[in-house]
């Protein structure tokens, strides 16, 4: 994922103080402290052992810190004066769902609901952003705020442990890894002439709320009847909703099979919601230019 | 379709000449002397029988006669205040495909059509408006515009049967039907219980070549799983591409069948073309919260 | 079904006694003082009312006299000697589930079971054999045995209630129908070619426990793809095991559709059970040379 | 497959003649003239290469020589006496398709197809068993008993390159591997629940013509809805018809959902054909208690 090249574990057990913070100091946001502590119970035999080594220092921190863990977090969606206060790292992934260039109506929004959160709770509002698109952010939001103060605190915390998790996994290079991607992808098989059909486009667009398609991939499919590669893997799915698209019509009418002119099926859509970003979702079609049949496969 | 009463086929075949004028004079447009000598070969056995004889006279007629028929045929989608002078059954026709509130940019795209055709041809372009969509006509006027007078004839006369057969169909009373009708229906069959789904909500949507969605009809299944009525019948099926949006999120949601949040299938989009406006279409769904099939029916 | 007129309800309700107990009189086995009791609550405004009225008689009637009536009913599966002894109707009921063609191997599991029952209950076991196969009789029977005295007096008259019902539908017109029939169809769409399947065979088969097949029906599928008559109807669905056999290879080589060689399906085979002797069962194939989908449809 | 190691191809690239011929000396059966022309010729960089020579030096032998090398081998279906007297590989090859126990009525049929082609063609019928069942052996032997000689010797040869392909890929180990392995597959998707169905039992097997089924495979799918390995890989698949067994019922009653007494599908049978002995069959269900679909997959 990224152009960076990994730490490996092993080097950082054995590294000097000053080269393991250099790598992880600023992995939990202006809290260093967390990864001072964690260096002390080196070496981690795993990514595992070193992010619940790191878990373990804020869950028995003090009320106090744990809170300020949290207010060292900007808010999301912020103007861009002040986006370019914000680290690296929550740089790239309030980029990841859009929050970067957000309409004015959004923008106002999630002002609206920073400042309710901020009123409310005396915090920002955290969530991990690459686990979401823009709309599931705003329903949580909405829900959230109805939380008591105890209940956010916990909800906060466990979405800073997924942020970190994903950071680590971008950041460390280990034998295992953490459980922090999904799968997404699809298969078509043309099912008039007995195999998978080879050379038909596909398309995989992001919806809104307001049913309108962000364009995410455009493929063609190879011999297999699959893409390329993934539609999208090496990271987690963002909760939303989506549609593919395959060119059927075109698909058939290059193999001269019968059809209707218009063609009774020409691009077939089909919508579908990611629930679980850590989840693999396989969405094939079977197809012929009268039929078809689509599953969360597997 | 019509309010008004038929005329029994068996009362015309006895009517005085006023009265059988009266009821068919004016069936093919601006053109009595069809009817009139069809009237000489009374009685007809049939409604086919009666449309084939007027369809004879037409054939037998001269050149210039049949061109003059063609003549007597308004443009499409003229303004507002030619309108007016239409022939009830004309203004009935183009209200069907919408062709009476046109945008300004369609009014002008049917003008500048009306104008290169009558150039070309010297007559009006002549269509069955009720077999088609907007789309399906222009597209039909432009594929037309390339013809030869000479096939242009053909294709006019043709139409105008077309346009008399539906206008015979809505007049006589007859034990025969003519075969101008079509039929789209739908059933959701819930594979996930082992019955028909009843109680969800569809919804069937005309396509614009932009992919914006006109509704046509909304219902909700009863307990055999279709609509109360077919979506469409009694008319041909207008060419073109439709869209049907089954509510499927909400139907299982109903039943507390287990779904994911959001759930994995919300409103299934199914589209798909029409393109024998005589034709019986069947596009059924059968649905469990995961999967769905969908094909030309029966 | 049956060959005979049936008598018109309106007709029985202003009968003489000795018609209406000639109609009805042996409706209950052996028992006319059922119809005797009914005929003073005339006129009847449906059969369902009739029915009503007689199997109220029954629930009224002391317990001996209902134990008596269990006890006028004949055994199952007896010998051709005493077959003879039968009344018609029990005759033609035992042949509809092959009861009186018996293997010797099942004769003597019938005559053991039935020495058991009467043995346990001093009566014989009655069950309504038309909603029943010959295998799934036999496993009622050894269920039952299990039974308290009171439960099996309640389902033996639970069962005449059934039988009784049967008779009616054949005996007696009316414009209401009793519920007592089933309906199985099937309907094949050749989902390669975007229509029904015109001139596939298929073959209906019962199975037996040991997996044997009885075959029922065979017919070719017309126009619409479906068989020239319901695979059964206007009786009920004998509760058992089926199979179906599509002739998928045959019906695509007269096609010319591409298909392997040998063909990757040949006859399909779909196995199913009837669980509701009055239910309705659709059981479709929707096919290609390289795959099929099945369901109950409705 | 076998039990015996693999000789290395550089091994044999680089070995004393004694030792080449040794291991490729009777892969031709009776014909060690074939390795000893190929071993000139060596290093092969390939198993391919090393099976092309050979394959040349057959195809450059006189007409005699090869007919010679037809007679090498022997008639299928020996009796057991003469059994003894084959050489291992063709043991084993005849085996493989069940000709070491055949009944005394299909012994009688292949002596009678023996006897008459030795008769029209004097030469043994050859085919590469491995690739067929019993009845698809018949089946070619009575269709080959149509050709010319000049026919049949071309096809003897292709069987005899065919069965020595195998006994490569058996003996030699090389980076490449020749193409003369099949792959089987199946794969359960219960779309009742979203996921693969885990623990369902399925049987494979066999189907004779005469329609009765031998046992091949019994196995119960795992956490992913698969066999814990692929059904038949690592030789070709035979020729012939199958069928899969799924049994549903259990499956479903396990997981408590809704099914009807008997239950509407229990086991579920899908029968197939093989054509491509070296192709990939991937033949899933997908599944609820009331529907399936299946299809050749990849």
């Amino acid at each position: 994922m990224s152009g960076a090249t990994r730490i490996e574990l092993s080097r950082l057990n054995s590294a000097e103080p000053a080269e393991f913070m250099a790598g992880l100091g600023d992995l939990y946001e202006h809290a260093p402290w967390v990864a001072r502590a964690a260096m002390a119970r080196r070496p981690f035999a795993s990514l595992d052992a070193l992010q619940e080594s790191m878990k373990s220092v804020v869950q028995r921190a003090s009320p106090d810190e744990r809170v300020a863990l949290i207010r060292g977090h900007p808010e999301l969606a912020v103007r861009a004066a002040e986006n370019a206060k914000l680290s690296d790292d929550s740089q790239k992934e309030q980029a990841s769902a859009g929050l970067d260039h957000l309409s004015s109506e959004d923008l106002a929004r999630f002002q609206q609901l920073n400042a309710a959160y901020r009123q409310k709770f005396d915090m920002p509002f955290i969530i991990c952003v690459r686990r979401h698109t823009k709309d599931s952010i705003l329903r949580q939001f909405e829900r959230r705020l109805q939380n008591t103060r105890a209940a956010e605190i916990e909800a906060a915390l466990d979405e800073i442990f997924r942020i970190v998790a994903l950071r680590l996994d971008q950041r460390i290079a280990a034998p295992d890894r953490l459980s922090v991607h999904g799968h997404l992808s699809t298969h078509v098989l043309d099912i008039h002439s007995g195999h998978p059909a080879e050379g038909m486009t596909i398309e995989l667009l992001e919806l809104a709320e307001n049913g309108s398609g962000q364009p995410i991939v455009k493929d063609v499919t190879n011999r297999d009847g699959r893409t390329s590669e993934p539609l999208i893997a090496g990271r987690p799915l963002p909760i939303g909703r989506y549609e593919l698209r395959f060119h059927v019509a075109a698909y058939f009418a290059r193999l001269e099979a019968r059809q209707s002119n218009p063609a009774f099926l020409d691009i077939v859509p089909v919508r579908f919601a990611i629930a679980e970003p850590e989840g693999v979702y396989h969405v094939p079609l079977l197809v012929t230019p009268w039929s078809y049949s689509t599953y969360r496969g597997s």
